[in-house]
């Protein structure tokens, strides 16, 4: 009732017309500190009003249960009628830890009772005192006769019904198989069931997502995600969702389908306004309601920390949630610091069970939808640039499920050559530079790497573009090994290793021996110039990577790969 | 509107009857992505209402400016009256772009004009359309006869009323002069100016906020925190602030202080409820206000970022305000993974211009609160621990300031010897380890370096506590460098170091050759149980310790000071 993020997903509901929506509420007047007056002296029942909710009250929610069940009844019965589509919230007066010692107090929330407390209790409510964890007999036969006959008979009905549909509208039926969680009908298992994984990708998906070549045109990746977005929603039905009011930004969207408005569910988009943490959390509750359902939910990435607590909630959870989260950099424009993510990449990486992806062209963005959408047991993270990037020659959409991979070479080893193969046997290079970067500094660092090679005959410098570090550390350690170029070769010692990324370098010492970041928040100027400020540029990025080689000469550098024992 | 934030601090404004507060609402019925009614139908009146606010309404925004001036003149004189203690809403219906070509349309929010709609409008409303960036002279001379001029009045009673205040109540007068940035009366400087630094600290307060005996008995950091900031607020009468609805468990309040309540602000404490986010935001708000005062929030810190938006505000705008951030790790008993920080440290840790402090007992608690508020141009965040800890021979409170320092070390160096010192020509160790660790682990790191030195007569090991690794990332090269133990020694390699944190590893590698942590979700049980199934326990990081060393057995170790480039 006091956190935000209820706010914003109840105003929400009332302006969709959440009809089938029931909430009850606990109204006991305590919360941890004391007294709810200390800190919230609303009118509730004005305020879900307000937000456009119906609401009905009881007076004595400890005791006066048929009120409690009849207001539900009602609820149901007007959420339900046509063209009411209001969502019903039922407030019910009770006593914290009513018939305890504790009633009514703050203490009743956390404190536990005691031994003789319960035995007390148990006493007062006709409960055997002497037994724990058990459920009286009368309990199990109420539940017998009500819920458990009833819950046969509505599931009987269901059954009959799907089995009609199946027969009656084949084609349909055939797609809710294809799409969703393994459903049969009633004739072969005894239940529907939305348990266990849901149905796999359809044959050939990867393929016929958008692939680029070289010479098409320089675009920015949530352009490139703008175009595989809407193959990926063609070919995936059960995508939805939507933006938090910066749709014109970051272009994710469903085409050709309605927002879902009040009276109407047809659409697969949704306007949710500026409420990230909300969009998060009904993110989730798509998400663990039909494990077949692919929500999708778009802002900037520097604001993915107003609705952190549902990412966690996602991760902790397995949720196939897919975040599209553009403006990824510093590479925003005017708007400045404020809109500059220096963190963010960091503060969602740091996190377990989530991937964060950050591709460098059309093709790695591809890959990274694919990757997002086959990842059945938790949510993707998708870092988008705003600034147009140039598509590289070397990426593809495959390898970003190996999260990291060998995308240019000065050495221009041909395909599947190593870096301990013929060429460098060859050119006895004495001295190896990797440069580790993700999304729009790929690139740069590729432009680095040929003004490096250029100046420095000795030097073999390759470019490894990383759009995702967990899944490159779920590779084998010989592939780690082999991209980051950890063995000596024979006339030199193993490559040094510097990372390139416009953001902090909190997360790069993992994976590199020397950082190039930003530690600092942003600055307000054209994307360029912010660029230039912060030394990100062909000539930065080299100067940087001269610095890095002349502090390591003859010095020993670290196997990476062995960090994690 | 929308936000989330926005819904928990007009609660709260309306329950403690911020009568000052005037909020003009721009009602233009249009968000960045189409009108608001995609997104938002509420009754805002009613919404205001209900949170205890007066509401008055302008119909024509766009021309009556009479009306907005006269609302805002009766907002603040109903907002002041003795006995209403409403805060005030203004809802303005406006058209949005008025005048422009795009008027009434979205793509008014943020599309350019243009310079041809730009000179037009500019025509439209009698002004030079040659003109750019420039303010007619009647604007200025409107100013001068109205804001200005009352401005001087306004001034001059204050200074006026301020000298006659401080010959009255010289005591009160000098006290505001200690603890308020510095305040002239009238017959020294012409305004009381609140620009600049605030007032030093007072002087020996460092020695008298509490210190610990390695005899004094064990207590959870956030126990110590509770005497620590008891003592502290009784120094410091600027500090103010409260909890969100967990005081019982965070501890740290400003004792004998009442909540401040509508209609009486004397009180140093504010139960914020359940709103992390809005608490983290007024707390911002205070700090900016007046940089004397001294901001405290509190909650457990696995919801720090429910709040992450207010808290990057708070780093980027220089504010000194205080996270008091208890329950820090798997410590937590049986309420599991959704209440065990994993990845928290490391997201605060990533923000820049925060120091993120982690004390390891009663002496680095007393320490890290110095450094907070020592420390005025940025947020300080205590991650404090729930369970209890013993006091520690080595800890001192002033180190706190220098990040990290070596607080035990199985070859019993001298004061002020450093690992190349006497100590170890003598013994001629053949290894070194050093375990860089913080807060509850460290008591930890030390039990195991005392086994692993039993264990193996050749190994000296050497415990670093690192309380903030922002403040040791500001020490000079040389002192970082002792710590760590970078430095070779006549016998033997530089310091293997092993990171121990139960928490992500992410920002250890930049300190660490190999890191102990957790880096997935937590589990539910009794603390001691889950410490133990991380292996953090003195055997299990002896075992992790001694697995490094066997790995790294005559491998190079990289010099991590020289990482930062």
């Amino acid at each position: 009732m006091q956190e935000g993020v209820a706010s914003e997903a109840c105003s929400l509901a009332g302006t969709l017309g959440l009809g089938n929506l029931v909430v009850l509420y606990d109204n006991n007047k305590i919360q941890i500190d004391g007294p709810t007056s200390l800190a919230f002296n609303e009118d509730v029942k004005k305020r879900f009003e307000a937000y456009g909710w119906e609401v009905h009250e009881v007076e004595n929610g400890d005791t006066d249960f048929r009120s409690i069940h009849d207001s539900i009844d009602q609820a149901k019965d007007h959420g339900r009628q046509e063209g009411i589509n209001k969502p019903q919230f039922i407030s019910v007066r009770t006593t914290i830890g009513y018939g305890s010692k504790v009633a009514g107090q703050n203490k009743a929330h956390g404190t536990p009772l005691g031994d003789a407390e319960i035995v007390r209790m148990k006493e007062q409510w006709g409960f055997d005192p002497n037994k724990k964890f058990y459920m009286p007999d009368q309990v199990e036969k109420y539940y017998q006769r009500t819920a458990h006959q009833r819950s046969q008979e509505v599931r009987k009905a269901w059954n009959d019904l799907f089995t009609r549909y199946s027969k009656q509208f084949p084609s349909e039926f055939k797609e809710l198989n294809d799409h969703f969680l393994p459903i049969k009908p009633a004739s072969g298992s005894p239940i529907p069931t939305f348990i266990g994984q849901p149905p796999t990708l359809p044959s050939g998906l990867l393929d016929r997502l958008p692939h680029y070549k070289q010479e098409d045109k320089a675009e920015a990746t949530r352009k490139s995600s703008e175009t595989v977005f809407t193959a990926l929603s063609k070919e995936l039905p059960t995508i939805i969702g939507g933006a938090a009011d910066v749709l014109g930004s970051t272009l994710a969207t469903v085409k050709g389908s309605p927002y879902i408005k009040a009276g109407d569910y047809t659409g697969r988009n949704i306007a949710f306004g500026v409420r990230e943490h909300a969009m998060f959390a009904i993110a989730n509750g798509i998400a663990a309601f039909n494990p077949s359902l692919i929500p999708y939910v778009s802002t900037f990435l520097v604001f993915a920390p107003y609705g952190l607590g549902a990412i966690r909630i996602a991760a902790i959870s397995h949720l196939r949630v897919i975040y599209v989260l553009t403006h990824d950099s510093i590479g925003v424009g005017e708007d400045g610091p404020t809109h500059q993510p220096i963190e963010t990449l960091t503060q969602l990486r740091s996190l377990p069970n989530i991937n964060v992806i950050r591709p460098a062209d059309g093709n790695e963005t591809t890959g990274a939808y694919f990757a997002a959408v086959d990842g059945f047991a938790h949510p993707t993270a998708l870092a988008l640039s705003r600034q147009a990037l140039p598509q590289l020659p070397g990426s593809k959409a495959i390898n970003v499920k190996k999260g990291a991979y060998v995308i240019f070479d000065t050495a221009s080893p041909k395909e599947g050559e190593t870096i301990d193969g013929q060429v460098e046997q060859e050119q006895k290079w004495s001295k190896i530079l990797t440069i580790i970067s993700t999304g729009s500094e790929v690139h740069l660092s590729i432009a680095a790497a040929q003004l490096l090679s250029k100046s420095d005959a000795q030097l073999r410098v390759r470019v490894v573009s990383a759009p995702c570090l967990e899944l490159f550390r779920e590779q084998p350690a010989e592939y780690r090994s082999q991209v980051l170029g950890t063995q000596s070769g024979p006339h030199r010692q193993p490559s040094l290793i510097l990372s390139v990324e416009a953001g902090d370098t909190i997360s790069w010492y993992e994976f590199a021996h020397v950082t190039m970041g930003i530690d600092t928040f942003g600055v307000s100027a054209p994307d360029k110039e912010v660029y230039k400020h912060f030394g990100f540029t062909p000539e930065g990025i080299a100067e940087k990577a001269k610095k890095a080689l002349k502090v390591f000469e003859g010095a020993n550098v670290a196997d990476l790969v062995k960090l994690r024992i």
